[in-house]
C-alpha cells in the first residue's frame, strides 16, 4: 500500500557531545520516508525545498520508493534550516538557529493522483498545514497518524486541537504529553488525549522507549534497544513514526496487535537512526539487518512467567 | 529460602509534589524485609535502630516473618533520619536532612546462627559496613547482591570497589552507573562493572523501568508500570530489590532466566511501593494482587512478532 508523508525536508547543523555535522540533510519527512521505504512502496512526499537542496538526494529518494510530484522545489529560495546542540545526555537539546526560508509561504499541494491514499503520516509541521494536507483527500484514509511538538502547543494551539479530531495516531514524547494533557501521569495523560481525538496515542520517551496506548486503555511498551554508541538522536523520532507507518501500510492491518509490532519495527528504525549523523545509518540497511535488530527487541523483553 | 538483609531501619520525612509525611517509617532494610516477606520466610536483618522505633512496627515485621535478632537496640539514642523532596518530575529530590544517630557507631553483628545464609541482600549503607557483614559469613552465599548511591562513589569509592569484588549482583540506577564506570551508554556502563566483580548488574531506572545484564552480554529489560498515580517513590529501589532477591529465594535458582522472572517481581512489588507514602502500601498485599500486577506487567511487552 502507498504511504503519504507531510514534512520538512530541509538541512540541519547538528552538535553532541560526541561531534558536529555541519548543513548535512535532515527534516522530518525525509526520515519517514527513507524509513518507511524499508516497508512500503510507494512513499508519496508532499513538501517544500528551496533550488539549494541537492540533486542526487532527491534522486537517492527515488532510488528508495520515494516519489516526488508532491515535493515544491523553489528557485532562487533556500530550504528550511535548523540547528541545534544536544547536552550530554541527549535527553535535552538546545534550538541554536531557525531558518524557515520556503517553509515561511509553504501551501501544500496533493497531486490528484495521490489524494486516494489509504495512509497518511503528518509530519511534525504548522498544524494549519497539516490540516491543510487532510483537507485535500477525496476519501478518509484508512489511518492518520500526526507528529507534533511543544512548539505548536505554545503557538498554534487552536490549529494542533482542531487537527488532532481528525487524526488516528498521534505520536508525541513524554514532557509534549504532559504540556497537552496537564496529566503528569503518562496513562493519564494518553487518556485526556484520546478524549481530543485519536484512538491511538504513542507517548515516545527517546532512549526509554515508547508506550502505545488505545482508547486509553490499552497499553504496549516498547523499549529502546541499549546501544554501545549514540552519535545522534535527530530524526529518531520522524524515523520511529516513518517505520510505524511503513510497518502498517504494508500489512495494510490496523489492529491492536498489528500496532504493537508497528511500535517495534518503528523503534528497531530509530535505534539504526542514531547510530550516525543525519541520515546516514538509514542507507543500505537490508531487511535481514531489521529483521535482526527485531529480534533483539523480541529478545531484550522475552521472560517466561509461567 | 532464609534471606539476609543488611541496611537502615529508619524514620523519613517525605515532601512530594503531592503531599507530605513526617517521620513515617523508612530505611532500606525495611522495605527489603517486607517486599521479600512475600515470597520466602524468614527474612533475618541486620541493623540498628534506637529506642524511639515504633514497638508495633516491629511486632508488625516478625508478623511477616522477619526475624530481628540482628536488629539492635540502642537505648536511650535514635533511630537514622531522612529527610527529602522531591521535585515535580520524581525522578529527582533533594536531601533536606540526614541525622545519622544510631548509624554513626553502628557495628553490624551476624548472629551465629545466621552465618550460613544462603541469599543475602546488602541494602544501601556505608561500604565498610556492607563488607564487615559479609566478613561474618562462614561460607560463601548462593547469591550477594548489593545496592549503593552515588554518595559512596563519592565519599568511599575504594571500600565500594572492594565490597564490589565479592558480590554477585549490583543493584544501581542509571545515574549511578554512569558516574561509577564513567561509561554514558548504559550498555557500556554494565560491561565496566561487571569488570569490576558482578556478574549481574541491574541499573533501575525508576518509571522508565530496569536493565538486568549478565556479563555484561545477556541483557533483559523490564518497564515499569504506567500508574495513575504515583504518591512517594521512596523506598521503590529497596522494595525492588527486596522481591527480587525474596523471589530468588524462594525458588533458589540464580539462572539468568530466574533472575529475568525476580526483575519483574522485583519490579511488581516497587510498583505497589509507589502507590501510597512510606511501607503502606506493602501492607497487607496478598498472593493473587501481585499475580495479577506480575500479569499486568507481561502483558504491557506482549507481542507476537511472528
Amino acid at each position: 500500500m502507498s504511504l503519504l508523508a507531510v514534512g520538512t525536508v530541509a538541512f540541519d547543523d547538528i552538535e553532541t557531545p560526541f561531534g558536529r555535522a555541519e548543513k548535512v540533510v535532515g527534516g522530518a519527512c525525509t526520515y519517514i520516508s527513507l524509513a518507511a521505504s524499508y516497508f512500503t512502496k510507494p512513499i508519496r512526499i508532499v513538501s517544500v525545498v528551496g533550488d539549494d537542496f541537492p540533486e542526487d538526494m532527491l534522486r537517492y529518494m527515488e532510488h528508495r520508493g520515494v516519489e516526488l510530484d508532491g515535493l515544491q522545489i523553489k528557485v532562487g529560495e533556500k530550504s528550511f534550516f535548523w540547528a541545534g546542540r544536544y547536552h550530554e545526555n541527549f535527553n535535552t537539546r538546545d534550538t541554536l538557529d531557525t531558518q524557515l526560508n520556503v517553509l515561511a509561504t509553504f501551501d501544500p499541494v496533493v497531486p490528484p493522483h495521490w489524494q486516494h491514499a489509504d495512509y497518511v503520516m503528518l509530519g511534525n509541521l504548522v498544524p494549519a498545514i497539516q490540516m491543510a494536507v487532510l483537507a485535500q483527500m477525496h476519501q478518509r484514509p484508512k489511518l492518520v497518524a500526526l507528529d507534533t511538538m511543544n512548539f505548536w502547543m505554545d503557538n498554534a494551539l487552536e490549529d494542533l486541537k482542531a487537527v488532532l479530531r481528525s487524526v488516528d495516531v498521534l505520536t508525541i514524547n513524554d514532557e509534549e504529553a504532559r504540556q497537552l494533557s496537564g496529566q503528569h501521569s503518562l496513562l493519564n495523560a494518553a487518556r485526556a488525549i484520546y478524549k481530543m481525538g485519536p484512538k491511538y496515542v504513542i507517548i515516545k520517551k527517546g532512549e526509554h522507549g515508547a508506550l502505545l496506548f488505545h482508547r486509553g486503555e490499552d497499553m504496549f511498551f516498547c523499549p529502546a534497544l541499549p546501544l554501545a554508541e549514540v552519535i545522534d538522536p535527530t530524526g529518531a523520532g520522524d524515523t520511529f513514526a516513518g517505520g510505524f507507518m511503513g510497518w502498517i501500510a504494508k500489512t495494510d492491518d490496523t489492529s491492536f496487535e498489528n500496532m504493537k509490532r508497528a511500535v517495534v519495527y518503528g523503534s528497531a528504525m530509530a535505534s539504526f537512526c542514531v547510530e550516525k549523523f543525519s541520515i546516514e545509518r538509514l542507507k543500505g540497511l537490508t531487511p535481514a539487518m531489521i529483521a535482526h535488530r527485531v529480534e533483539q527487541f523480541g529478545n531484550l523483553v522475552r521472560v517466561d512467567l509461567g
